[in-house]
């Protein structure tokens, strides 16, 4: 687990230096400070999997495609965020953008972080069909068919007559949080033109996982350790994992796919160790 | 005059209708609802004039990326409407999307859109270095340092101490509405892999006259006919064209603008003449 603790920690100030000094706003300069305090300093762990991937592949060109999905994920949270949504205070333990700036400046920051999500796989140093489908792939994965939709989904099933099924939450789910990381994950496949078939299992195993494990934390966790409120699905009668399937239930199945995700790495081999250290990260973090 | 506005109304039902039929959504349909009413009907001047810039290199494989700037368009108005934004509930001579829906909707559909542009490029018939670049100047133009830090600027520009000087109204406005006013005009070149340079002066040119145009008809106009409320500008004490120009002196700029952007077509010699007429409509129309 060393390597990926390491490696982790590493992408995550690479992505955030590489953020810091990228952006800026010569038209209304607080726009860049609300995108780079909403962005950087995250835990980066889908820009982790865009450059672990990539090595994987060989591929050393890949910041600027982990940059971008980073400002994707940072984007989604802090719309989030806002009162007209999920209305939180606190994110990565400290006020969230609406909260330092206002709800418009969160809008338009969120707003600007996706814009600027393309226009870094753009600059990237690829060929243009590599640069093309990553960026289109992206779009597909962050839209409406993929997390828009699944916050979408989210937000209606606080206010659904009847509780989400397991099979709607995995769907829902495996927009709001999975398709950003599976994507993470097929872009160094993406990149190096290679097959991204494992790599896309693993993501999908993992992303499931991952959103299992949050709302376990959600009912284990406290929130000074997590960061952000805890205990709100189910003040709110939310369907969760932990509430369709028990709290063992839901550990055992994070479990499994987890054993799923680190199967479909076989075929790279031993060069798979540190993402197969990643998957099990992800059901065993604290916060 | 006849043939711009036979193109203008033909490419805008074209635009709808690929729109229409593309939009859906499998997690949250009513999510897909909102981005249709928030981009169906328009009067789609960008997306005629990524048409007609099209057909003016002999292109004939435009209408997803007509229809991508109109979704960003649309992302834009759906964002600035919203209450903690300009707060205004009609558009178009019909009610804003987070006043039909609620402004969590509003905000997830415009986020959306956004994605959905691009997705629309990546899937347009066009090598993949095209592609590419239509996507990275997009989101150039559309974010931080366009359209978006823009509108950041417009809005502090209503609390602003001292009010913006004639530099500072045309910096905030290239960026709110000339950004990607300016690419559309490219994008028919980028297409073609063919200088963009003519049409980067005409977007220019006529994203400026077009903006001088509105605060004209904020003034003379009546809300019936601009289909939004109007007026806003002169109560907010904000400085505009007209204060900082007079009536006449804003009316006689977006003039010269507009032979100056008509002069840059020259290049196109008769070809530009729809483009021409588009220029002097922009100025003239009174909605």
């Amino acid at each position: 687990m060393a390597d990926f603790k390491a490696a982790l920690a590493a992408d995550a100030a690479a992505v955030s230096d590489f953020l810091d000094a990228r952006i800026g706003c010569d038209l209304h300069p607080p726009l860049a400070d609300a995108m780079r305090y909403g962005v950087v300093g995250g835990k980066a762990l889908r820009g982790f999997y865009v450059m672990e991937t990539a090595r994987l592949h060989g591929i050393g060109r890949a910041l600027p495609v982990a940059a971008a999905i980073e400002c994707v994920h940072a984007y989604s949270l802090i719309h989030d965020d806002l009162p007209a949504m999920d209305d939180d205070d606190m994110r990565r333990g400290r006020a969230t953008v609406h909260k330092v700036w206002d709800d418009a400046t969160a809008i338009l920051a969120g707003d600007a972080l996706q814009a600027l999500a393309f226009e870094l796989i753009g600059e990237a140093d690829f060929p243009g069909d590599v640069r093309a489908a990553l960026m289109m792939s992206l779009a597909r994965q962050a839209g409406v068919a993929g997390m828009v939709g699944g916050q979408a989904a989210d937000i209606a099933a606080e206010t659904a007559a009847v509780p989400f099924t397991l099979d709607e939450i995995i769907a829902m789910q495996g927009g709001k949080t999975g398709a950003l990381l599976t994507w993470s994950c097929m872009a160094g496949a993406m990149m190096a033109q290679a097959d991204v078939a494992p790599l896309k299992t693993y993501g999908d195993a993992v992303g499931l996982a991952f959103q299992i494990a949050d709302d376990v934390l959600d009912v284990t966790g406290d929130a000074a350790a997590v960061g952000k409120a805890v205990g709100k699905d189910e003040a709110a009668g939310k369907a969760t994992f932990v509430s369709l399937l028990g709290l063992d239930g839901a550990k055992g199945r994070a479990v499994e796919l987890v054993d799923q995700a680190c199967d479909a790495l076989s075929v790279y081999g031993d060069k798979g160790a540190v993402l197969k250290d990643a998957a099990r990260f992800v059901v065993n973090r604290s916060h």
